[in-house]
């Protein structure tokens, strides 16, 4: 196993030799190191692999146990903490880990950072290596990096890219930067991403890529085959095969290729099961069909049929990993925040992303305190009511989020549409109402426990038994509501099915309570 | 825009006829079509593109006022609803929707149907179409078909697939079948598959395929292509390079080959730059991998170095959408349930996975109801105490689902580790004192709207302001600790984090109600 070491300790001779010593001691084969000095403290970097089983705990007190050592930090490679220690310390040191370390692990590094040190490492990011790590960058960082190193060395970065990747980060920029830049932009690529930028990058165009083989119809799988070898494509195992309106026919596996007699016309042999999609079509949807019928390659067409990129099963990972994100967000009750990160998010943005809509959830919610002041009187009369309130309320809530959670999954997958309503309602009634008795027993049992009282465990017990059937339903049928207003089903969150049972459990409860207390 | 069409109708000479002219004159052109008869009623299936933009309904109104037509579904195509639909009176059209109906779709309409349909139609279905079906199928219908099909045809329709597609189908087996059905499979493949099976499902080795080209290091890059050109590999785009013991070496793009020298060895030119793993790792760690790196093929190896498959990013896909599955049924309060689905799952067995959670919750959530009869004195006084309780457990509960939904997803990132639990109660504590006083006075205007007393106005404020605060931190804490103690953060659900600090949320509120109405 790979680990990262950082070392900070007071200079003394022969620092650099113990800690060597130290290492290889314990079994490790160092591949990298950096040590630098400054006034009385040198900072060192490894990066070894150890054999043995030996832990990170173990590893850090044998290193500072020698002498002078006065921190250390051992973590498995690679490390974004180590790293991000070092830089803290050694900004120009960014070149020299640039060679050893994948962008998205520096990106996790510069994470770490406080602004003001990041702004200082971007200077020392080779140009090459600040073209892999722009491309996957937050909008965050990118701004805080192009403002940084300025709209000329930009553009010299952008010049690395792929046309799809500086269209993604073009979106990042802001629009005075964005122009400085085109400026200093070939005329041909700017054409390019512009073509790209045409399209939301919530879009089948706006993650296609324009890095793949085409060619004519009438071409042979000779100089096919001569033409792949000499170029460059981010799509390098499919080849498209257009006419000269480049309007789509067919599609040949470069492997297939090789199968083929060299003066065959491409138009002759190639496939011409083809599935395509525009443009405009949403990138959510683009996702399901290629992993719904194993798509790796996929087209994007216009109305006329002409090719114009194409959508990669890589990139359409990425896209599952984002949109999942998103729901997941929507699901704990917060907005859509594309590409945040944790660590680098301001409290204040937070604060307004998520005040907004816990007030509007409160606002649902306060209908309680209206719904329990009106059974004030039972109340003050018969206090252990009140005891119950949170269970009764709880349990409905999490059976709504159960049964929601069923049937947005299986809206999701398409197992089920809106038109399916009546099959839904059917199978939540007839779990809910296995469910409904066995809480309904519970219930009864333990209210009595607490109140000694037939009559108020009665009343629990038939409240819960009620309130369960009740927020399956509704659990079961708000996503149903969300599709058919052509609303994401994931917003229906947890919290809000929580809110809307709450409400619907109280009525039920405490109407079941002044009923029952009049009557048994 | 494609439409599938199902009409039943009394049956009539010139029906089709008439059927074919209505759909002709909406502008469709027919591209498949059934007809049959029973007894007295003719069904039909069309499938047709228009190119006006008809909505379903408008192509319904129009075919159901046609003489004699009794029930007409129409969707867009592909629709599982008008195939299930046509399957259901005629089971034996199977193996003629089959050429027309891509797997998926086909197995969406059979889990629209019930299961004695279903029984029915697996013996009309061709053993190659089969082969796919099976592949993609959840358990219970694996176990329909081959109970239906018998072992002999089963371990027929087995030898279509790929040994990695046998093994998952397999899994999904009882035991019982799988004995016979490998007494009817060729040794070689035997083998194969039971190689495969020696790791579990989650693991690398369970979703890694043994279909690729792996050629030894002295073949030369002329002979390489021709055994290229013959041979039918899932992984078909990276050539592996191994050494006489079958130790990887490297690997070589195909179409990097087409650049090669033909008399070179391969072992000379292949890429050395690999990244492995080991068949035991967690397939969402493999998944993690894979998209963080961008890596498209990634080798599995043994300790040997020998490689054993290959992860491919179209499978990694798959393993992504269902990882994200299992955390959202997590995340709702349901327990793994890998491979149901919602329309075949039986409501017993969904009783059995929901009651236990919801036993669980509610026993740590019944402790409200002691904690609120403590206060019993107080609240028959003061019945108005108990109107606001909803309210703040509601309201930390949603601020404790939106901390914790963020932490969680920045673990899953890789963003934030446990070590970094004091920037993360920083950066909580710095939100949530913004949202803190913001809440606050929004509680206190609006108890006063209700109870008309400043004092408990203040009581309600206060409790609020506290509750946001430590509800924020609980919930943020809370998926460390999982972590921390080995328990995948994402079982961390909003109900739990709701009972969590509903409890919190009462002793908070309770107590600073019956030491200040005691004091102001
Ligand atoms: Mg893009
Ligand atoms: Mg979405
Ligand atoms: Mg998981």
């Amino acid at each position: 196993m790979k680990r990262a070491v950082y070392v900070r300790a007071e200079d003394r001779p022969g620092l650099l030799r113990d800690l060597s010593d130290a290492i290889t001691s314990l079994g490790g084969n160092i591949e990298f190191s950096i040590a630098r000095k400054r006034e009385n403290e040198g900072h060192f970097l490894f990066i070894f692999e150890v054999e043995s089983e030996k832990s990170n705990e173990e590893i850090e007190r044998i290193i500072s146990e020698l002498k002078e050592v006065k921190e250390v930090t051992v973590e498995e490679f690679p490390s974004s903490e180590v790293f991000s220690d070092y830089l803290k310390e050694h900004k120009t040191i960014a070149s020299e880990i640039s060679k050893y370390v994948h962008p998205s692990d520096f990106l996790d590094a510069l994470t770490r950072m406080d602004e003001e040190s990041r702004r200082e490492v971007y200077h020392h990011i080779p140009q090459s290596y600040m073209a892999n790590l722009l491309h996957i960058s937050p909008k965050e960082i990118v701004e805080e990096a192009s403002s940084e190193i300025g709209p000329r060395t930009l553009s010299r970065v952008l010049g690395r890219m792929d046309p799809d990747e500086v269209a993604d980060v073009v979106q990042k920029l802001p629009s005075e930067i964005v122009r400085e830049v085109y400026k200093h932009m070939e005329k041909e690529s700017l054409e390019k991403v512009r073509g790209l930028l045409r399209y939301p990058p919530d879009s089948a165009g706006g993650i296609m890529t324009s890095s793949f083989p085409a060619l004519r119809e009438d071409v042979r799988v000779r100089d096919a085959l001569r033409t792949l070898s000499l170029g460059k494509f981010e799509v390098s195992d499919v080849l498209f095969v257009v006419d000269e309106e480049g309007k789509l026919l067919g599609y040949l596996k470069v492997l297939d290729l090789l199968r083929e007699d060299p003066e065959s016309n491409l138009g002759r042999i190639c496939k011409k099961d083809l599935v395509t999609v525009n443009p405009e079509e949403d990138r959510e949807e683009v996702a399901k069909l290629m992993v719904k019928y194993d798509i790796s390659r996929l087209p994007v067409v216009d109305e006329e049929g002409r090719l114009l990129g194409v959508v990669t099963i890589e990139d359409v990972a990425d896209v599952i990993v984002a949109e999942h994100g998103e729901d997941y967000l929507l699901l704990g009750g917060l907005p859509k925040m594309e590409d945040y990160r944790y660590l680098t998010a301001r409290p204040t943005s937070l604060f307004r992303k998520r005040f907004l809509w816990l007030l509007a959830i409160y606002l649902v919610e306060s209908v309680t305190a209206r719904i329990i002041k009106g059974f004030g009187v039972m109340i003050s009369e018969t206090a252990i009511i009140a005891a119950f309130i949170p269970l009764i309320l709880a349990t409905g809530g999490n059976v709504g989020s159960q049964a929601s959670t069923l049937v947005v999954r299986a809206l999701a997958l398409g197992e089920v549409t809106p038109r399916d309503y009546l099959r839904i309602v059917l199978k939540e009634l007839s779990t809910s109402i296995l469910i409904s008795p066995a809480i309904a027993s519970v219930g009864f049992v333990f209210a009595y426990t607490i109140s000694l009282d037939l009559r108020i465990s009665l009343i629990v017990s038939l409240a819960l038994g009620l309130v369960t059937i009740t927020a399956d339903i509704t659990g079961a049928l708000l996503p149903l509501l969300a599709t058919i207003f052509k609303v994401d089903p994931a917003t229906i969150s947890s919290p809000l099915i929580a809110t809307i049972s709450d409400v619907s459990g109280l009525v039920v409860y405490l109407t079941l309570a002044s009923l029952l207390l009049g009557v048994v």
